[in-house]
């Protein structure tokens, strides 16, 4: 389908979601309601109580108590949407409605709700709950889309969208040995949601098997806000690796032993820290790279650190630019260790190729918003989603709100209430659009 | 009393140990017994098993389970030396012994059993042990002292000196709040080892009430080790310092913000433990700094790290170095976080003034050494110890014995056995020399 198309698209979705194109082109954006936003910012306030934190964030590692009883409010969410709610081998969440046509594809559309340690209430939960009110909004309409739908709430997004993975993918029993942040392996983490290790394959998706992929998100950045726009078009998302890297010296009496014959883990990893923030940004471009964990053992004061644990992480819309970093990086961590007698190992524990959006799916959102009178920007996502993931099974895109002052993973994340609207309003739109658009 | 007379003194303690002189100068050192080596070395392999660690070392943090099961086994080797065992209003223990003069003021000597995370099984257990064996040996030869003993097995050590510092000064409630590192305050530690922070006055010693203080202990660096000596005589105990350093930045996801809009307190932190390294190196002398401990906030590998919390330790025979380091330090530290955006707040934790051993035990010591036929190294202690508490009220003396390599604090630690009983001799033969002198 080429691009032009879409405008007869649009004006066919407009008119299914019961709003007059010429309305719509008229009305300011915010007025361009389809949505009931008051519910859905209403839902987004109940959810955050789940492992609220003093500070007004949210603290809920996938598998926690906080996760479980929010997924428990999600479900309740999707049966009063009235889909039909069922949680696969993998533990993953599915609203699912039927859809007119019962050999259409489903589409699936959602995002996660468990998030990083201390992290905000607007990273998962915004595209999660926006995913639910379409379909309610559809449901009060009785709008039947051609294709069934099923709303994804994907578990463990933030320790490396698991959820998804695990439906996309083959995994082994070694690899989800990995033990999330909540202490709790994948597998255990599987069978406390309600899924099953052993019947993970009755759970995959596989190339053919999904019509599209939409996932609706808050920016994570500061583009959209410093520019007042509206919405953001996804041109991909970037590639990630994560790396445990581990810092060996020598623990010793921090009092007894000189400074010239120690071999102070610490500092070797504090040099290594400095390193890697100087390698990534020697050179122009949007690479990044964090250390955003660090521990040094014993961990007395009192004591020479004779270990260090530290993570590494190195994102970039190029696959290989990572790789030459991680070279780069590897090579100059070498020569730090040789000067004090310490040595540095690594283990890749997390790795996410970039992932394109289908350009078919990006100018459908794209005219969605247009169509509603919206401002747009086409930008990379320098997160990761789980929509990356299902770009490896069927056309994919995604769709940003603003984030005030690009802050997240934090207490502070914030997007305003209008803006969540205006986001699953714009979702709404291209859903439509996209049950109605023939992938070839 | 001078120097020249101790060898008076010497003559009559080798005489009241049942070993002429002539013989002691004749025989080799290691041959020069008067403690039962054996049985002692086999208390401290036993001591050992509290605590014990896969690395064959020990992890005993005061207030800890093994804490109190090593305290346990002490008492019962005390009472098997027919001390008088009792736990003091600071939690310490001492197993005492009637002298011959009642009027006479009590020699306290020992050490600690407590040990830093994951350390080793010679720092502290040598010299508590060792002080009991000796007080054994004089029972079982009948050998009455004129002062009474007071063996001392003081608590929380490696949490700074805690038990001693407790008898030999004044302490806040706010003081005693700190949090040691088995999670307990001070005062809960205190209670759960039988003492009672409100009647801690009933447990003060003040200047005169002790006759002199003697430790032994092992060296915990490498100098006796390398250098092949027997006996290292303590020349005084540098001064310490720790602060914990928060480092304040701002957390956010580690994808999305680029690399000169974040905030980051780990890098921070890095430029940090490396200026802290190079201002300590960068003038000649014997001073150390150390970051023994580090941990990222929120501590995620994609999350841009938003606090960082370490220690900073400073150690110095000469109090107004490490002053004027500190100070340095903060400064620099300043314009580091002027860089990114984060600020540094220091909270000083621990503070031991540096402490001269007195000149007269000093020699005391050393002629015991020599008398024993022993080779002798005069040398300050890097590490700090609880008898620069005791220097407060008495004179006060140490021992040191080699450590294998001069590695402590670490499942490494090592002293051979011969050593150790060496030191217990030269420990006894001073003991007996320090109730023969009239300090002025």
């Amino acid at each position: 389908m080429q691009r032009r198309d879409f405008a007869r698209t649009i004006a066919a979705t407009a008119a299914a979601a019961a709003l007059p194109v010429s309305r719509l082109a008229a009305s300011p954006a915010r007025r361009a309601a389809g949505v009931n936003g008051e519910r859905l910012n209403g839902w987004l306030t109940a959810i955050g109580e789940f492992g609220k934190t003093p500070a007004g964030g949210v603290h809920r590692l996938a598998y926690s108590e906080a996760d479980i009883a929010a997924r428990a409010y999600t479900m309740q969410l999707m049966r009063e949407a009235r889909l039909d709610v069922s949680v696969d081998a993998a533990g993953n969440i599915f609203g699912k409605r039927a859809g007119r046509d019962a050999a259409a594809k489903p589409i699936i559309f959602g995002s996660h709700v468990d998030s990083v340690p201390d992290g905000g209430n607007y990273d998962g939960n915004v595209g999660t709950l926006a995913a639910i009110e379409v379909t309610r909004t559809l449901g009060e309409r009785g709008t039947l889309t051609r294709h069934p739908l099923w709303v994804a709430c994907w578990q463990n997004e933030e320790g490396g969208t698991w959820g998804s993975h695990l439906v996309t993918a083959e995994t082994t029993t070694a690899e989800r040995a990995t033990v999330a942040r909540s202490g709790k392996s994948i597998d255990e983490g599987i069978r406390l949601l309600g899924g099953d290790p052993a019947r993970l394959s009755s759970a995959r998706l596989r190339k053919g098997d999904v019509h599209g992929y939409l996932e609706l998100h808050i920016e994570q950045g500061g583009n959209l806000d410093r520019q007042k726009l509206d919405i953001g078009v996804v041109e991909g998302i970037v590639g990630l690796r994560q790396w445990e890297v581990t810092i060996e010296g020598f623990a010793n009496h921090a009092g007894t032993t000189p400074m010239n014959e120690r071999r102070d883990a610490m500092l070797s990893a504090a040099r290594f820290t400095e390193m890697v923030h100087r390698v990534v940004t020697s050179e122009p471009g949007r690479q990044v790279g964090t250390v955003g964990r660090m521990q040094a053992f014993p961990g007395a004061p009192n004591v020479v650190p004779g270990r260090v644990a530290c993570t590494l992480e190195l994102r970039d819309l190029d696959d290989r630019n990572i790789q030459r970093l991680y070279d780069t990086i590897v090579v100059e961590a070498k020569a730090i260790g040789e000067r004090n007698g310490t040595t540095f190992a690594y283990h890749e524990f997390v790795t996410h190729e970039s992932a394109r959006c289908d350009d078919r799916v990006r100018a459908l959102v794209a005219d969605s918003a247009k169509a509603l009178g919206f401002s747009t920007l086409s930008l990379p996502s320098g997160a990761g989603h789980d929509a990356q993931n299902l770009a490896r099974v069927c056309p994919m895109g995604m769709i940003f709100i603003p984030s005030v002052g690009g802050i997240s993973h934090s207490p502070r994340e914030f997007s305003r209430a209008a803006d969540i609207t205006n986001g699953a309003n714009v979702f709404l739109s291209a859903l439509l659009a996209m049950d109605a658009t023939a992938f070839g």
